[in-house]
């Protein structure tokens, strides 16, 4: 008998109709012969619904009430799918974080699990029934309502199958796997069976929205198998676990990331002196702006380049703070463009040496300018114009026998 | 510094601006010296908005799950009182059942108040916050969610008055107090500014649905003032408290009930055996329907003429118990007729004989005849044709001179 965690978005249980199918899918789980946890988000809409009520209110409400205001959401969600299992025939029982309990700090509406209380749980499932928790919610130590912020359901759903050594944690959601990249782009893309944790971890932080990224890395630090897979259609989706314990794939690439929203600033005629890199980045980084890939050219007669992405809404205020350090008349000139960032991702990069002539190969048969790249050990990237994005996703997806599983 | 607990219902936490409304209110008796605690229902329509999502999945949900749900409605009602609050800038701190804890028997979606923790309140008051507590509902010994049925959020109100010694337990509603009778049929229906609880108990069961029985009960036995007052209007309202703080008023009579609700049962030409009185009611009383008058009359040749009041709904299924002992061969003749209650109270009448004559003469003016009496030490009811019931109720207003204060 295996023990599973399953979670559901708000999408999921976005009417009573949806509801009922997700009861069914818990039952079934059970029925195949395990021992189900659900954890639930709130009703699609709800959750914008009470943030509504609070803001018609006050535009700063407190964020200890703002919790105690969201956590309804999911406990009205709990109670709905406890109704239909049991409808069934199915015993069931529904816990609030701060029933199960769910400890965490004290940041409410970002806060961080510190431990999870298993007992009733065990002895619930020992008993027979399906368990279902809330989403998203906790309790700090003094029995405050918490949140783990927006998204934190799947985090619930890590941490649980964390705490109870579960053999996977099944994320729901409405698409029905990891694609290769997005389908909208590259028609062609495929769906994945497996990716490593690392590997997801780039392709989300990339822009595929997927999965939390919180999440991601909960379930890699603590070698939780996550699988991503449907509400809606039935499939194995994608299984995001170990590298060691994912086959060797014929793929060295396993998907492509690429993200619109990034800018690029140039640094032009910087003196050639130490500590200038940190010169012109902390501030930046002290304004809470991330910097994404940075290039320092070594130029001529002690002068030096600099160039360096940030998120595209970020880029006037960048400017403004290397103004301060670098007036016109120090003669270092700035400037820069909006561009858009393609990176490839695989583990099979470490072992292959190959991968990023066949990308600069791939896109300048295509004649798409790289402005800037930046490497990791599984990841490449590069900063292009962004009128040539979907051309180059395709380009590398071709390259890379991506459409071939 | 007084300590006063006020409660505010559906209606007056139905709307943003009547939160806002309320918030006023709350921080006005705090400004005004007091320590304040205050309990309040959901929004009005939430309540019910819950129970058609349950009832559209199963139609007999369980009631554990009920209380988890329906408990979200009071849990947004004070997360946004204390929004409203705080904007302000008055400190404020909201409190589910759970967290306080109100600790109750395990009785789902009726339990019943066993205790109250005061020590997060009172350490939250010395430190000069408001503090809210959701109404209706509190948790078990094993952590699970309660309800305390619907109107319970009065019970809350006054249970922690009792908990906390509050000097006065302000019950804010949508009338402005408790009136001599309904104003609807007796517009020179005057608000009384006291009442006692035993008073206030005889009005509520006859059918002034102002305060839930219960919780009037509840401080009548704690001693606790009990208040009803708008939450739209200005004004002093009606305390309901001990006699002996009621100073002594000129009236008799302090009010009028009445109900329409009633139906009268006759069954003629019973043998006249001991016990059958027992045998006649035993049988109604199982089947859960409530006998409110009761008249035996001794007849002649060893025959007996019974007559009791029932709530209309249950007349016929009462003919049909008492038909099975007393089937029509039996000779005993079962018939009856609508009827409505009409029923002055007041504690003056333990130390005035004149008031039954006084009432009598008045109805009998009027061309009103009585079907059935019964009293109790500060009430007597008659049962009357329907058709009577409006003049009944203005001719006993003007004979005992309620209109005048």
């Amino acid at each position: 008998m295996a023990l599973i965690v399953q979670k559901y978005g708000g999408t999921s249980m976005g009417s009573v109709e949806r509801i009922e199918n997700v009861a069914e899918k818990c039952i079934a789980a059970q029925k195949a012969g395990n021992d189900v946890i659900v954890t639930v988000s709130a009703m699609s809409g709800e959750t914008n619904r009470l943030i509504a009520l609070a803001h018609d209110i006050h535009k700063r409400p407190s964020p200890r009430e703002m919790d105690v205001l969201m956590s309804t959401g999911e406990q009205v969600s709990i109670a709905l799918l406890a109704i239909a299992i049991e409808k069934r025939g199915v015993p069931a029982v529904s816990y609030t974080g701060g029933q199960v309990k769910i400890l965490t700090d004290s940041a409410f509406m970002k806060a961080r699990i510190k431990g999870i209380d298993s007992d009733n749980i065990r002895r619930d499932l020992d008993a027979g029934k399906i368990v279902i928790v809330a989403g998203f919610q906790g309790v700090d130590e003094h029995g405050n309502i918490t949140t783990l912020g927006r998204g934190g359901s799947d985090t619930t759903a890590v941490a649980l199958a964390t705490a109870l050594h579960a053999d996977e944690c099944q994320i729901y959601t409405d698409v029905d796997g990891v694609y290769t990249t997005d389908p909208r782009v590259e028609p062609k893309a495929r769906k994945l069976d497996r990716i490593t944790f690392e590997e997801m971890l780039e392709m989300a932080s990339l822009g595929s929205k997927v999965l939390q990224i919180r999440s991601v890395e909960f379930a890699g630090k603590y070698k939780v198998p996550l699988r991503v897979l449907s509400s809606f259609e039935d499939g194995e989706g994608t299984l995001i676990s170990l590298e060691e314990e994912n086959p060797v794939e014929s793929a060295i690439i396993t998907g492509i990331a690429f993200s619109r929203d990034e800018a690029q600033v140039n640094v032009v005629d910087v003196p050639d002196e130490p500590g200038i890199a940190y010169q012109i980045l902390a501030p930046v980084g002290d304004a809470n702006i991330n910097v994404d890939m940075i290039i320092q050219n070594i130029g001529v007669d002690g002068k030096n380049d600099f160039t360096f992405t940030v998120p595209r809404g970020d880029y006037d205020t960048t400017v403004e703070i290397l103004r301060k350090n670098f007036p016109p008349e120090s003669g270092v000139v700035i400037h820069g463009s909006n561009i858009a960032k393609v990176s490839i991702v695989g583990v099979g990069m470490r072992s292959h040496a190959a991968v990023a002539s066949t990308m600069f190969q791939a896109l300048a048969k295509e004649g798409i300018n790289i402005h800037i790249i930046s490497t990791s050990e599984i990841k490449i990237s590069v900063g292009i114009d962004e009128k040539y994005l979907e051309l180059a996703v395709r380009a590398l997806h071709e390259a890379f026998g991506l459409d071939k599983a």
